[in-house]
């Protein structure tokens, strides 16, 4: 016998986030039901808030709640700077670092024609419109450094032609503050092959 | 630069969530922003129902959407044998089980005076009224076994006087499916004193 029928509902609403299997849920409903009421409606709010109200920036296709976004409106970012990524997540994260000033563009994926997901889907042409004003001076292609996310970057690389833009990727190589020995081949050869002179003082 | 302030609401929210940390809550907001604002929309109305439509059964006070819950209205459940539970979850984990068709009474937690829950704050009065009106023939304490969840098990053996009732306790022992080798030393203990005579064939 299951507790109540808007319990089971719940539970099976639940389910549907990222990560989350029927224990979770289980614990994650009875949690708000017993616990922390306040949380069940927040979060009911700021969900049906959220799906309401975010849309999509209509020149670098991140998530906004106005036409243009924040991001592609701020006076005080680098106009010249144009970095390209896969997903939202990925601008909120680079965002996060503090370390990136220019404007994003944002491909909702990568190249997948198993999927049907072709250069249109992904806005290809729209970010070639935008190359083509000439404001751009570097692309930065910040796709995963998966296979299809190499084949995405490279396959905008050549659509540029004969514009005079430079072209950069994100650099490969071991992750900051971990161990060599717990580092994959592929990304130590990367590494390897990608090494910098250092300074040597004096 | 956060993305959108009703994003980063949302965010906020998730994490009131049992077990989820900033990390989890941007995922899940993003998922749901990105692929699957059904999921979005039912969640938040299925939160918004529960928590205005759950509230507790009179009778066993675990999770009801009645003033007496389907389980004890039920004409076909052993009126004569009660369990006393901890809280609603441990409540459904028995229901799943199948193997129980008695009654609850769910506490609400445990005995803490540290924390100024008392007899009175897990309605044990409401209990031991129960058990005077004579129709229990059977009272199976079934609190965590933890310290606490002991403590009040045995508080409720007191409380119980001269009133002609068979009181039981869970088994302790060795989970089904472990292996001994894995089994902390107090349980193990617990399995080899409680150990049971076996059938012997022929």
């Amino acid at each position: 016998m299951a507790l109540t029928p808007k319990l089971q509902a719940l539970i099976e609403s639940l389910r549907r986030l990222p990560g989350v299997g029927p224990k979770t849920a289980q614990r994650m409903a009875l949690h708000l039901l017993e616990r922390d009421r306040d949380a069940a409606l927040m979060i009911s709010e700021s969900l049906a808030a959220a799906a309401r109200d975010i849309g999509e920036c209509q020149q670098c296709h991140s998530l906004s709640e106005t036409e243009v976004c924040d991001i592609c409106q701020h006076p005080g970012r680098d106009r010249s700077t144009l970095c390209v990524l896969e997903s939202p997540i990925d601008l909120m994260v680079i965002e996060q670092t503090g370390g990136f000033s220019g404007l994003y563009f944002v491909l909702g994926g990568h190249l997948s024609p198993i999927d049907g997901i072709g250069p249109e889907e992904l806005g290809i042409d729209q970010l070639l419109a935008r190359l083509d004003q000439g404001e751009v001076r570097e692309l930065v292609l910040a796709t995963n450094p998966t296979v299809e996310g190499e084949a995405t970057a490279h396959y905008i690389a050549e659509q540029l032609g004969d514009l005079d833009i430079k072209v950069s990727r994100i650099a490969h190589g071991v992750p900051v503050g971990g161990e060599l020995e717990f580092v994959d081949g592929g990304t130590l050869a990367h590494a390897l092959a990608g090494r910098r002179l250092m300074e040597r003082g004096q």
